[in-house]
């Protein structure tokens, strides 16, 4: 019987797929937007699974009207969002701008539960309410990159908290024991013997019934995502469902230029700070990076991509195409008026030659809120030792702020100034 | 917290430990209760895990009055039980002599679900209909061993059908892959890469759940249940609750003195077969198994057994200990009178020198409600050939039924007769 029904599913996909291509064939219009899609959808991405069912699926989109569900998953874990986490989460603006449907789904019942055996600290059970407070943080921020209108929210308790036993074996018996033992970070502790909680394999199996529940068309994460995304697939045809198809995006190196970009390694921008500190920590990207930030951190065409490339080839000045990233990147964060007054700030504060790396601009965090005098983050960034050493260097017009010269030592600084001392060493203060 | 509140338990049991410890020391009479209880309860087991605690419980349980539970779980698949199948259940017999209350849990949750993947023929999904009759078929048999008075019947399903996937998540939290993996059956086919769905890692786990459920002191099973009745006691310590005991019990030959007693093999005894036939079957096992047998399928008294093995020591005639023994399992099941014609019956159809072994006598199944001549069991069991060589032994006198000469080739046959034919062959003919 089941057998039966697979066939005739089959079948119908098969006339499906061949309606579709006979479609293609006779209509360039349509190819060619299946092509824009692809090359939109693609771009920047580090691996796309199944691009020739998402084809089908686009151009059955636009014949029909009907968007695209794109799934994106997200923990309750409520993260400051910087242009790393925001690289998923462009990529599904730049779908809505074509007019798919984005559904963030929200973990919460796996947050609920967190680890029951409380040996993972990653996995600590949150109350409901504070998965409540964390899931309206994170969507205050994600609306700041998603159309809030293409935009539907749901929490994965909505469908998971209904499951009974019985249904949970059902879904147990889709997948073996062997195929769970794949997944790479699995396979390594059970080889070094170190315990996985049977509960454990359920995570995978929740991910992918979530993807079920909502009939995914297309499910987005990062590549530590690959086994529980592929899984989806796995579990839509058990289902009978068309395969989503699973895009993914890789991580985002920091303003270091090497490392991940991550708040604890201080080689973050993060999508709430102010235009004059964005537009700054964008100019310090190392030049290798410039091509990977427009495809990874901007919503820029396929085709606008391809002539920054070229200026580049052509041996224009790196630092100009730097200019044109922040302006960008800034722009998609703040109004037209403060992109400008940021890009005017950094000009003012940092003359042609001397554009700081990474490693010469100290950061400072004060509290705000206090009205503090320059030498405050001076001492706290360890350049000044005393009042006395201080003002010597202010008489000696070693102390610049945003480029100007400091002349009283009771000079203020308020949150995103640039402080320089001498020739090298720079420091940014931060109020929060 | 959690970890407080172990010690406190710890430290309740062990005040307790000290005080059924004392309590032990200046009681003999309870001391001697405590060890008769042990000695009838380990008679002819395979295991005891847990004797230590056990003993402290029954001591608790004398001193209270209150029983022990005790859980036996079955699968509603509904065999005509025979005496192996009857090895456990006559220990939960003794058992409810010495007071203890028997929950029976029937696997309806399990035998409802079956293997979802239909993988396994083992496993087929049963109808709540089916579960139903074979439960009732099973009750039917069992309570010609237990005493339903003191016998409690649970469906698994109870509790089982409530569970929901955050509750299956903690129970999965409780126990880790490579634990699971341990259990022989699973480890040989991981091995050898036979795919184990993940689902039947949940057998274990409600096997275990139905013990706490309980709040099981002692759990009885064969020792192919080892794995799962251990898990039993892990997760009840999980649950605070004082793990249950593990009493496994061996498997009982059949009348071959060989196999394993099983219907398909042909060697079996059954609990519902009638006193002649039950009767005869049992002085058919070999002598190397009476000790065994009274061990495993009578309620002898440690005592009363120790008399068997001196008289056996001292070399006794051993058709004379099987004829006790034939007497006693037979009068376990059927009426004084019933087993006094059943021994009757025997002595009459095989003189003393001529008692068959298992080999020689042929078992013929007619159907019932239909009257048949001697010739037809004959002709059925290959003996015979045809009706003039019938008559010929008929005239040469070379035909007994129950060990008197056969003079008519017309003598009918009831169930239970047993024909011989010349010195060495017997047919016993069975209407069903």
């Amino acid at each position: 019987m089941k057998e039966m029904r697979e066939k005739e599913t089959a079948a119908v996909a098969e006339t499906d797929k061949a309606q579709i291509e006979a479609e293609l064939g006779k209509n360039p219009e349509l190819a060619a937007r299946v092509r824009h899609q692809m090359r939109v959808i693609r771009q920047g991405a580090e691996e796309l699974i199944g691009a020739e069912e998402l084809e089908r699926k686009i151009a059955r989109s636009i014949l029909t009207g009907r968007p695209l569900i794109v799934k994106f998953g997200m923990d309750p874990s409520a993260p400051d969002i910087h242009l790393g986490h925001a690289v998923p989460l462009r990529k599904l603006r730049q779908m809505q701008d074509m007019g798919h449907t984005i559904v963030i789904v929200i973990g919460d019942f796996t947050a609920k539960i967190g680890d029951p055996t409380g040996k993972s600290k990653g996995r600590k059970a949150m109350t409901e309410q504070e998965v409540f407070v964390n899931a309206q943080t994170y969507q205050e921020q994600i609306f700041r990159i998603l159309d809030r209108e293409k935009t539907r929210v749901h929490f994965n308790g909505e469908w998971l908290e209904l499951l009974n036993l019985n249904e949970v074996l059902q879904l147990a018996s889709t997948v073996t024991v062997a195929r769970m033992l794949e997944r790479d970070d699995f396979q390594n502790r059970f080889r070094s013997g170190v315990p996985i909680g049977l509960h454990e394999f359920f995570y995978p199996l929740m991910q992918a019934y979530d993807s079920v529940e909502l009939g995914a068309d297309l499910e987005l994460g990062g590549t530590d995502q690959t086994f529980n995304i592929l899984m989806g697939r796995q579990l839509q045809r058990d289902k009978e469902q068309e395969p989503q198809a699973a895009l993914f995006m890789p991580l985002l190196e920091g303003t270091d230029g090497t490392e991940k970009m991550s708040k604890s390694l201080g080689n973050y921008i993060g999508i709430s700070e102010d235009a004059r500190t964005m537009f700054t920590k964008v100019m310090q990207v190392p030049d290798s990076l410039i091509v990977k930030y427009f495809e990874l951190a901007t919503d820029i065409l396929p085709e606008e991509l391809d002539k920054v490339k070229e200026d580049l080839a052509d041996g224009c000045n790196p630092r100009d195409c730097k200019l044109v990233l922040a302006r960008t990147i800034t722009a998609l964060y703040h109004s037209p008026e403060n992109t400008a007054e940021a890009e005017q700030f950094f000009r003012q504060a940092f003359t042609k030659k001397e554009v700081p790396d990474q490693a010469q601009i100290l950061e400072v965090v004060l509290e705000s809120g206090t009205l503090f005098d320059c030498i405050r983050p001076l001492v706290n960034a360890g350049i000044v030792e005393s009042g006395a050493q201080f003002r010597r260097l202010i008489a000696q017009g070693g102390v610049q702020k945003n480029g100007v010269r400091v002349e009283r030592p009771e000079e203020p600084v308020k949150s995103g100034d640039v402080l320089r001392v001498g020739k090298r060493r720079f420091v940014q203060v931060k109020m929060c």
